[in-house]
């Protein structure tokens, strides 16, 4: 693995996700994971810790799928939009064709009545794998840095 | 193009941009531009709904070095700092030595008291030309996430 | 000195230097500095004044480590998180294997209750050098914009 070359292709593997979430095409969102996949959304103290559970857990791309639909429902769009800013991404490791990666984040959240802040930040721990040519996440583990959230953290991070 | 060693240039325009004006360098801002240029800046919601009007509009890079005239004539950065950073640049297509990219961005303002907040977010919707072996923006779209600005929003983002 | 892929190395330096923060693994950040090195954080005015001094003032590698020490000692890292992002580096020049570079950040902190606020917006600008392979820096000065900091600014930047 040419870490140069791989490290680009992980950059644009998360500016493409993070442009389908904050230009509200969700739809698209979960066409980022293979079908068998782990998405989740916990804690930096549950995640240290070990604990399995998370905000938000879905172990298959139709889970991801779902939630879209649910969120559509619930038109939580309306009343907020995001931006998100990834950093330089840390190649862990790798084996058998995955790429385990780690890539900071933070979240701004931009309300209806225009007023801006500090969302989530944290850490992306991502399981990496290419597909016909393209990269899709096997896992993301979403670690945010505060255990404290809003209930609308329901929305894509 | 090769998309890698672009990517690296278009990261380095915009790095030098952004320590421009956060540098207070702002004179040198207009050089950013060709001579007959289009620098907006917009609402994601107008941008969508594909209003032109900006709340700030340029089409000409006399137009940006006398709006930088008129900062310094009010004393703007008197008061004020910026620190911009941008995120990683999708390539979006190109045509006739034109080549258009997305930048996401985040501009922290940090006032004379010494208090800092998230000014804008947004987003940079570029055309992008190399004139004598330099990028320079043939068209900078600055679509901000939110509708509500500060008056001084006069500053360059 | 290839510009792309140094500044790869540099993206990947900054980006185990703020993991090795970010995740409380402050015993090995002294070893991201030479042994005769200088770390400096300072405010942007200072710095265009020409201060010699700044908050924070270490000037070998065993003092970084002595000031890891008395943070723990005081356990600081009990009562907040930080998250770092940096941008793109500029390279600014090169003698004798040394590089200057120029990095901007921003801090996000955490605190135990869970609210987040920007912390510190500023650049490092660093000497970088190369120690069996590794790159290293020989000085760091971190220029924050704000001359406003909280007490606990001890905490590495």
């Amino acid at each position: 693995m040419d870490d140069l070359h791989y490290t680009h292709r992980i950059n644009q593997l998360n500016a493409e996700y993070a442009r389908c979430i904050d230009d509200d095409r969700i739809e698209a969102w979960p066409d980022f994971f293979v079908a068998e996949c782990l998405y989740k959304i916990t804690t930096a103290d549950n995640h240290a810790r070990g604990r399995e559970a998370g905000l938000v857990y879905a172990d298959s791309r139709a889970m991801l799928q779902d939630r879209v639909a649910a969120l559509r429902e619930a038109n939580i769009y309306e009343r907020q939009r995001y931006r998100h800013l990834t950093g330089v991404p840390s190649l862990l490791s790798q084996s058998d064709g995955m790429v385990a990666v780690e890539v900071p984040f933070i979240v701004i959240r931009i309300m209806r009545d225009g007023t801006s802040e500090v969302f989530a930040t944290g850490r992306y721990l991502d399981q990496v794998v290419e597909v016909t040519g393209q990269l899709r996440f096997r896992e993301r583990i979403v670690v945010c840095d505060s255990h404290r959230f809003d209930t609308l953290v329901a929305l894509p991070l």
